[in-house]
């Protein structure tokens, strides 16, 4: 018997009318001979909701507690989706994180998790029974309960299907798929039909918006993956590891991120240790640092330019500037009004005249580059975000992503 | 260092200003040198309103889905208090049913506490911490959550009390002790400064409605309970075993219960297995008889009458007349209208003249009635219910309730 693991998220089980819907549409797949696991995210706004509620009574509330909170949300989403399953004559039971067996590290608020002790599920599958799992929380070893970050239910559903060794994992959102570049930017943007692991993880803010741990653990365990729409039939897209994506040349889409500031640390003295001295304060504080280009001089200096996202600037210059002055540089400056846009496509690395092709298309649109930066599957360049919208539009067309 | 637990109601947790009064609350009791356990309701009306989520969804929702849903109530109410407390600067940690080791049977909806594994409050009481522990739930050996019903939170919290060889549990509510009668009822009625575990059982439903098995289960452990307000400093009522009460033979209050049918089996032939026949299928449909009256006549066959809940009426009438049949009894009569008024007081029975005085009050009052109980501390009339609030002002007066 196929197994499949199916995930909705909160707007595919906003209220009582869409949660009995979606009994129906797992109803009909266990009709057809499969069993079904079922990771569900909170009702719509639960979890913004709960956050809110918290921040009335503490200006930081706790991340233990605040975790304990959240966990509430999967939990009252995927009782109400057992009870209308069984309102329509099926075997279901729901899980909570622990009771699937959910084991997480300790990071509340953002856990990973570090193992999944299936046995409940699986006994309740031989019953034949549905079984629904609350997404986005687990359990660490000392007891207490911690959620997965936003979008954990996607890793909860991705990580179920590896443990059990699903069939396919599906997860199930208010759009259809993933698509070349994001639809409300370009509006000739076509839907994927496949898609690997690794252009997927640079592509997952087009269309639907993926965990990218979840994308991560699916490449690891080889779990294929389908996103589609719960409110229609219309086929999405596939993630996993093709043959014809071996041979594939092309570029997949194309990626924009707008909320990215830059940070360069001028005329600073070139020495060993140097970029560990001045990124270690930015790791410790959480910071996550992108593109990082360093220009040496002819003079023993060198001026340092990375990127970090728009929220965590005003704190990434302050730990900065004392590392500046600490290292003797001249000065540091920041602008915050930058985006960046990548062309995205598996095998591209090994082909040249991706990246001069997508410089002419940038140049004869007249947008400057500011940054580059380039990996096996991915060209970016930072450019001013006003022209952010433009350079998407003008890469699409450009590598002819709006033909099929 | 005293050991206290305090348990605060749906009420006194409602908004997010009531939970910081809350937590100012237990920070003092804290700083005037006691270890503290708190336990919590669900916030004000959540219960009810996931009940109504459920049952939008689900025409009869599967109990044991009912009881993981219900239980989100607490972790909501349980980790915004434990915000509260951090905010004001104390340590504090929240622990769900299952982390405060809470072990109950399987009855999902009205689940009994098998035993109590404290290790995780104790290491969290002997690192500093105040304890907030989530209410009305507890988990099976099958690792099910269930909940305990209604009022379940305040048996939490003695079981914790108990387990924990506390020095007193304080139960926290929106009125401020035990009455000598309903205040809604007798407006003469006097706040009772203290009162056995019995005399208390009996008294349940005057002022602070309790959890009977809560005060069982302080009886068993000999767990002082002090019941008062939350909203106010007013001394409240304790709940005790001590020395004065041995010596009392005065009663204590007057209880009144406006829900009582009564259900008479007609001229059914006498014979042993008889009562057991009657009442066995009652019991497995989960209705509770209180008052049975068996009065045989000299034809070997006999009237019995008993009384149970009036929602429970038209169940319970079904079942009977069935078994009716096959006993060849006469036939069934019920009546819906029924009140029971009680006098209350431990020692009573062992000192005459109380019944009579009773009857003899009622009777004055121009009151009728219909069918006597007695127990060790208690004489329960059941009366008209047209004439139940007249009677129990009667009786409050008639004993001299209303003088301290």
């Amino acid at each position: 018997m196929p197994l499949i693991v199916q995930k909705y998220g909160g707007s595919s089980v906003a209220d009582a009318e869409r949660i009995i819907n979606v009994a129906k549409r797992i109803g009909a797949v266990q009709k057809s001979g499969a069993a079904v696991v079922v990771v569900v995210s909170a009702m719509g706004d639960t979890t913004d909701e709960l956050i809110e509620l918290a921040h009335t009574i503490s200006h930081e509330p706790h991340a233990r507690e605040m975790d304990l909170l959240l966990s509430t949300g999967e939990l009252v989403s995927s009782t109400l989706l057992t009870m209308a399953l069984r309102e329509l004559g099926h075997e279901a039971i729901s899980l909570s994180g622990p009771q699937a067996g959910i084991r997480t590290d300790t990071s509340f608020g953002r856990a990973r998790i570090s193992r999944i002790e299936p046995a409940r599920v699986r006994r309740e599958l031989d019953a034949g029974r549905i079984v629904v799992v609350a997404g986005f929380q687990g359990i660490t070893a000392e007891d207490d309960i911690t959620t997965l970050g936003r979008g954990g239910s996607d890793t909860t559903a991705v990580a179920i299907a590896a443990a059990l060794q699903a069939d396919r994992c599906e997860i199930y959102t208010d759009v259809e798929g993933i698509y070349t570049a994001d639809p409300r930017i370009v509006s000739g943007a076509r839907k994927i039909d496949e898609v690997g692991y690794e252009e997927m993880l640079e592509l997952a803010s087009l269309g639907a918006k993926m965990h990218p741990r979840s994308i991560e653990l699916g490449g690891v365990y080889r779990v294929p993956i389908y996103v589609a729409s719960s409110f229609s039939d219309t086929p999405g897209t596939l993630i996993h590891t093709g043959n014809q994506m071996e041979d594939r040349i092309k570029v997949t889409g194309i990626a924009y991120n707008a909320n990215v500031a830059k940070i360069t640390v001028q005329s600073v003295p070139d020495r060993p240790g140097l970029a560990a001295a001045l990124f270690e304060p930015l790791a410790e504080a959480s910071i996550s640092v992108d593109t990082i280009v360093q220009n040496t001089g002819g003079d023993k200096s060198t001026d340092i330019s990375f990127t970090v996202s728009r929220t965590d600037l005003p704190a990434a210059v302050r730990l900065v500037e004392g590392m500046a002055q600490q290292l003797g540089a001249a000065g540091v400056v920041s602008s915050a009004g930058l985006a960046a846009v990548s062309i995205v496509g598996s095998g591209m690395q090994n082909t040249p005249g991706y990246a001069s092709r997508m410089f002419r298309l940038l140049a004869n649109g007249g947008v400057n580059i500011d940054m580059i930066t380039t990996s096996e599957i991915r060209i970016s360049c930072i450019i001013d975000e006003s022209q952010g919208r433009d350079a998407v539009r003008l890469l699409h067309e450009g590598f002819q992503l709006d033909r099929s």
